[in-house]
C-alpha cells in the first residue's frame, strides 16, 4: 500500500526563498497571498490529497470505470465524494478570474496543488485539471455570453469540461480531422463525428459536462485552416442555465487502457449534437492552443507528481526492507540484515530521483510564476518577455518532466525487487500512470519538435537568448562566490554544450531541416537539465543566504547541498552525450528507405 | 492487434558469417549440426513461434492465471494445447544432453529458439524456460538416480520444472531463508515454509511438476552456508515412475502482477513436503547458482526478445500510420498526410532500438557459443577461458539487455501515440512483460554488484583482462582497413573510457567499496555498450568479407551498414557520461544519514 506525503514546506521554501515571490505583490491576486495564507491553502490542499484523494488511488486503478448499456458510466467507488469535497473546497478555480467566481490566485499556488492532487491519485486530479483547461480556452475565447453561461459553474467544480480533439485517424495531425458541424438557422451548429480519447468524457461526478470540441464547418477549407472551437454540453440548458434536455452527444465505449484506469477515457459520439462556435471560424486551431497549453504544463506537472510519489515510497521501503549487508561492514547488527538503504546503488538509484524532483519542483515553479507575470502583469513588455520565456519552456517542462517521470517511476519501482512487480504494493500503478503523461497533449516527440522547429527560432531566438542571458548572469554574479563556484562551473561546461547545440541548429538546421530533427529529443532534454541545473543554483544561492543570515536549516534543506553535488556530479555530464549525439545530424538517421525498417 | 516474424535470417548470418560456428566442428553436438539442419531447425521453431505461441499473448494477457478453491490454478485458454505441441516438437531439451533425451544440440542454437519464443509468448515461454534451468541443476549437482528420475520427463516437456528460492522476507539476500527440511529415517526430508513468487509454481499443463527447494536442514548454520537443495514433486512417484500421491506443497494464491499474466506466479506452501536433497548438504547455494546462471541468460534473452517484438510491431506502425508532412515537404502526395517514419525522430528512435537489438543478438549468440565451449570442449583450458568470460559476461547480459530492453519497449510504444497506450494495440504489453526480466533472477542493480564486486576482480581480473585483449587484438588487427576504421575509432574510445573506468575502480574500489558499489550501474551499461559495440565490428568486418567475395547483400544485411554508424554516433557516446559519473565516486551518494532519504 502506498502513502504519500506532499512536500509543503519545499514548496514554502522555492516560493519564499528561490523564487521570492513577495517581490511580485504589484500583481493581481499576490497583494492578497501572502506566505502565511499561501502556507494555509497548502497545508489544507495538502490534507484533502493526502486524506481523501490518495486513499482511492489504488482501488480507483483496480475497480476502473465502467459503461453502463445506456452508455452511461460510473467512475469508481469513492470518487463522487472526493470529488464533491474536493469542488466544495474551491481547489477547482484557485487561480481562475474571480469575475466567474475564481479565487484569483497566482497559477504559482495553483501548480504546487496540482503536484499533490497528482501525485494522490492521478486519475482523480484529471477531472478538475482538464476542467480548468477547457476553462481557460473559454476565457480567453468564449463571448461574454459564453464565459457567464459556462464559467462559473466550471470554476466552482459544479460542471467539468472536456476537449474533444482527437479522431482514430488523426491527433498529432488535426487538419485531418473529420468531424462535421452544419450551421443552424438560430446561430448554432449540429456536430457530427467520432472523438476518441476522451478523458472523462463522460462519468458521473457532475450533473453536467462541457465539452470543448474541434470540427469543420460544412464549406470550410481543409486542412488545420478549416477548424472551429465549438462548445456542447452533455445536457442543454434550460432558460434558467439548469441542465435540461440531454444533447446528442454520448460515449460510445471506454477504453482500455495501461493505467490511470480511475479516469474514464471515452469514444465520444456527436450525433448532430447543438454546439456553439467559440472565438472565430476557422481558427478552432488558435484557440484550442490556449487549452493545450494550460494543459501540457499541467501534464508536466504529472510526471513530477508520479516521480515525487514513487519516490517517495520507494524510500520508505529502502529504510525498513532488510536484506544483505553493507560492504563496508555491518551496519544494524541488531538486526538480521542491513536495510538496504546502505548500499550505494539504492542510494545513487533513489538520489537521482530526488535530486530531479527537487529542481523540477522549481522548474513548475519558475515557470508557473512566468505564468502569472505574462497573465498579469500591468507592463506590457514584462508580460510578453515572461510569456515568450513560458513559451520556449512548455515543451521543455512537458516533454523532459513526463520522461524522466515516467523514468523515474521505474527506477522507484525498482527498489522494491519482486515486490514491485506486485499490483498491491502500488509501485507499478505510478509507472502505469506516469506512462500517460509522455503521450498526451502531445507525445514527447512533437513537444521537441516544437522547440527546435518553432519555439527556438521563433522572433530570431529571442526567447532563447532571454533564458541564456538570464543563466549567464546569474553565473557571472555569482562565480566569485567559492561556495556557488563547484556547481556554477559544472552548470557552465552543460550550459555550453547546449550553446554549442544551439549553435549547430543555426548552422545546419536550416540547410536540412532533418538536422534539426534528429536532434530534437536530445536538444530538449539538454535544454532540460541546464534550466533545472539552473534551478539547483538558484536554491544553492538561496541556502547560502539563510546560513549566512544564521538560519539553522531543516535536514531537508540541508540534504540539497548534497542533492546539488550530485545534480552536478552525476546528471549534468550527460549534455555531453548529448551534444555528440546531436552533432551527429541526420545522416545515418534518414539514411535507410522506409521499406528497411 | 500484435504481429512478430521470427529473425531467422539473421540469426543464421551471425551464426555462420560472424560467429563461423562452422569451425566448432570439434564439440559435441556441432558436427551434426550442419547449418543447413540449424537452419530447418529455427525455419520450424520460428514457425511453432509465430503460429502457435504468438496468437495467444494477447489474450493469455487478458485472461491471466486462475487459482481455483481446491488450488489447481488453470493457464489461459489455448495454454495447454500450444505446450503440448511445443513439448512434442522437442523444443523444450534442444540443447540438454542426449543421455537424457535431449537432442544435444548447440546452446547457441537453443538461444535462438528462446528468443523467438519469449518475442511471441513471454509468459508461455517461461514454462518451458524455468523447466530447462531446474534440469541443468539436477544435471550438474543431482544424483544418477535423480537424473534418472526426473530429466526424462524434464527434457521432454512432459513434466515442468520449478525454482522455489524466494520468501517473503528474503530474495536477494538467501541467507535470511526460513524454509525448513526435517530428515527422516528413509534419507528423505520433509520441507515445510513459504515461497512466493514462483513462476509455473502450479499450473495445468503437464501431469506432474518437478520443484527445486532451497531449505535449511534442522540443526544446519545460519546464513547461507546452512541452505540445502532439494528436489519436491507435485506428485510422489510410484515405483513405475508415474506420478502418484499427491506430496504435500501447494499454490496457496497467485500473485497480481504488471505482467506477465499468462504465468502462474504462485505462492507456494510446503506442508511437511516429502523432499530429496540435490548435491550436497549446506551447499544449495552452490547448486542454485548453475540454475541461475542459466536463467539469468535467459531473462537477457527475455529482454532482447521484448526489444525485438516490440520493434517489428512500431516499425510495421510508422510505415502504415499517416500523419503530418516531412520537414523537407511532402513525401507521400498521393494520401493526405505522409507516413510518420518520414520524421527524423521517428526514425532515430526506432534506430536506436534495432541497432542494440542486433548487436545484442550477437552478444547473445556469442555468449551462448562461450557457453557451448565451457560445457563441451574437450580442451580444460579453452573450457575454462571460455566460462570465464561468460562469468564476467552474465551479468552484463542480464542487467543491460534488460534494462534497454524494457526502455526499446517503452520507446516503442511511443511509436503508436495515444494507440499506444490502449490495451488492443498490444504495445504495452510487451512495456509491462518486459518489465519483469529488470527484476527477477537478481535484480539488475545485484548484477552491476555480482560485476564490478566479484565477476571483475575473480582471478586478479583474468576474465576482464580476456576480453578487453581480445577487443584490443580485434582493434590492432582491423584497424588499418579503411572500411572498419571509423567504426573502430569510436569504439577505441569507448574502450578508452572503460579501461580509465576499469582503472578507476582499481584504484578507489579497494580502498572504498562503496566506490564501486556507486559506479556499479553504470559500469556495467558502460561494459555492455563496448562489447555490444564489439560485435557490431565483428559484424562489420563480415559483411565487408561478403562483399569482398562479391556476394549481394539483403537489404536487411545492407541496413547494417546504416545502424552501425548508427550505433557509432549515437550510442557510444554515452560511455563518456558514465565514465563521469563512475569517477565522481561515492562521496554525494553516501553523504546523507539513511532518514535524510
Amino acid at each position: 500500500m502506498s502513502t504519500y506525503k506532499a512536500p509543503v514546506d519545499d514548496v514554502m521554501f522555492l516560493l519564499r526563498d528561490v523564487l521570492n515571490i513577495e517581490q511580485y505583490g504589484n500583481l493581481p491576486g499576490f497583494a492578497d497571498a501572502s506566505p502565511e495564507l499561501v502556507e494555509a491553502i497548502l497545508v489544507e490542499g495538502a490534507r484533502v490529497c493526502e486524506e481523501v484523494l490518495q486513499p482511492l488511488n489504488a482501488s480507483g486503478d483496480q475497480e476502473g470505470c465502467r459503461r453502463a448499456e445506456d452508455g452511461s458510466v460510473a467512475t469508481p467507488k469513492g470518487f463522487r465524494e472526493a470529488y464533491a469535497e474536493f469542488a466544495a473546497g474551491g481547489w477547482m478555480g484557485l487561480a481562475a478570474s474571480p469575475e466567474y467566481g475564481g479565487q484569483g490566485l497566482p497559477h504559482t499556488v495553483a501548480a504546487a496543488i496540482n503536484e499533490f492532487s497528482s501525485s494522490a491519485n492521478m486519475a482523480f486530479a484529471m477531472y478538475p485539471g482538464l476542467t480548468m483547461g477547457a476553462a481557460a480556452a473559454l476565457y480567453v475565447h468564449g463571448s461574454d455570453e459564453q464565459k457567464q453561461t459556462w464559467l462559473p459553474n466550471m470554476l466552482s467544480g459544479k460542471w467539468t469540461g472536456t476537449m474533444n480533439l482527437t479522431e482514430p485517424h488523426c491527433g498529432t495531425d488535426l487538419g485531418l480531422l473529420k468531424t462535421k458541424a452544419a450551421r443552424q438557422p438560430d446561430g448554432s451548429f449540429r456536430i457530427t463525428g467520432t472523438k476518441i480519447f476522451i478523458s472523462a468524457g463522460e462519468h458521473d461526478l457532475t450533473e453536467n459536462i462541457v465539452h470543448l470540441v474541434l470540427a469543420r464547418i460544412e464549406g470550410a477549407p481543409e486542412g488545420v485552416k478549416g477548424i472551429s472551437l465549438f462548445v456542447a454540453p452533455k445536457f442543454l440548458l434550460n432558460a434558467d442555465g439548469t441542465p435540461g434536455a440531454r444533447n446528442a452527444v454520448s460515449c460510445g465505449s471506454i477504453e482500455h487502457k495501461m493505467g490511470i484506469h480511475g479516469n474514464a477515457t471515452c469514444v465520444m459520439n456527436y450525433d448532430g449534437a447543438t454546439a456553439w462556435l467559440v472565438g472565430e471560424e476557422n481558427r478552432g486551431l488558435n484557440a484550442m492552443f490556449v487549452m493545450m497549453n494550460e494543459a501540457r504544463l499541467g501534464v508536466a506537472i504529472q510526471g513530477l507528481a508520479q516521480s515525487e510519489v514513487a519516490y517517495q515510497n520507494a524510500a520508505q521501503y529502502a529504510k525498513e526492507r532488510l536484506q544483505g549487508r553493507a560492504l563496508t561492514g555491518v551496519k544494524a547488527a541488531d538486526k538480521p540484515a542491513d536495510p538496504i538503504i546502505v548500499h550505494p546503488d539504492v542510494r545513487r538509484t533513489l538520489l537521482s530521483i530526488r535530486a530531479f524532483n527537487e529542481g523540477a519542483r522549481a522548474f513548475v515553479l519558475w515557470n508557473a510564476l512566468k505564468a502569472d507575470i505574462a497573465h498579469r502583469s500591468p507592463d506590457k513588455a514584462t508580460a510578453e518577455a515572461a510569456d515568450e520565456v513560458l513559451g520556449l519552456m512548455t515543451p521543455v517542462l512537458k516533454g523532459v518532466l513526463t520522461d524522466v517521470g515516467f523514468d523515474n517511476a521505474v527506477k522507484a519501482q525498482q527498489m522494491f525487487g519482486g515486490h514491485g512487480y506486485i499490483v498491491e504494493t502500488g509501485a507499478e500503478q505510478f509507472v502505469r500512470d506516469a506512462r500517460i503523461a509522455m503521450i498526451y497533449e502531445g507525445a514527447n516527440g512533437i513537444q521537441a519538435l516544437d522547440l527546435v522547429g518553432r519555439k527556438l527560432p521563433r522572433n530570431g531566438g529571442r526567447a532563447a537568448m532571454a533564458f541564456f542571458g538570464e543563466l549567464q548572469q546569474f553565473v557571472s554574479e555569482n562565480e566569485a562566490d567559492e561556495k556557488l563556484a563547484p556547481f556554477l562551473k559544472a552548470l557552465g561546461k552543460s550550459a555550453g554544450h547546449l550553446q554549442q547545440a544551439t549553435m549547430w541548429f543555426m548552422q545546419n538546421g536550416l540547410k536540412n531541416p532533418d538536422n534539426a530533427g534528429a536532434g530534437s529529443t536530445d536538444y530538449m532534454h539538454m535544454l532540460g537539465l541546464v534550466a533545472i541545473g539552473y534551478m539547483w543554483a538558484k536554491i544553492l544561492k538561496a541556502l547560502h543566504a539563510k546560513k549566512a543570515a544564521g538560519e539553522t536549516l531543516t535536514p531537508a534543506l540541508e540534504a540539497k547541498f548534497v542533492l546539488a553535488d550530485f545534480y552536478a556530479q552525476r546528471m549534468l555530464p550527460e549534455t555531453g552525450a548529448q551534444l555528440a549525439r546531436i552533432s551527429a545530424g541526420a545522416d545515418a538517421v534518414m539514411a535507410l528507405p522506409a521499406e528497411a525498417f
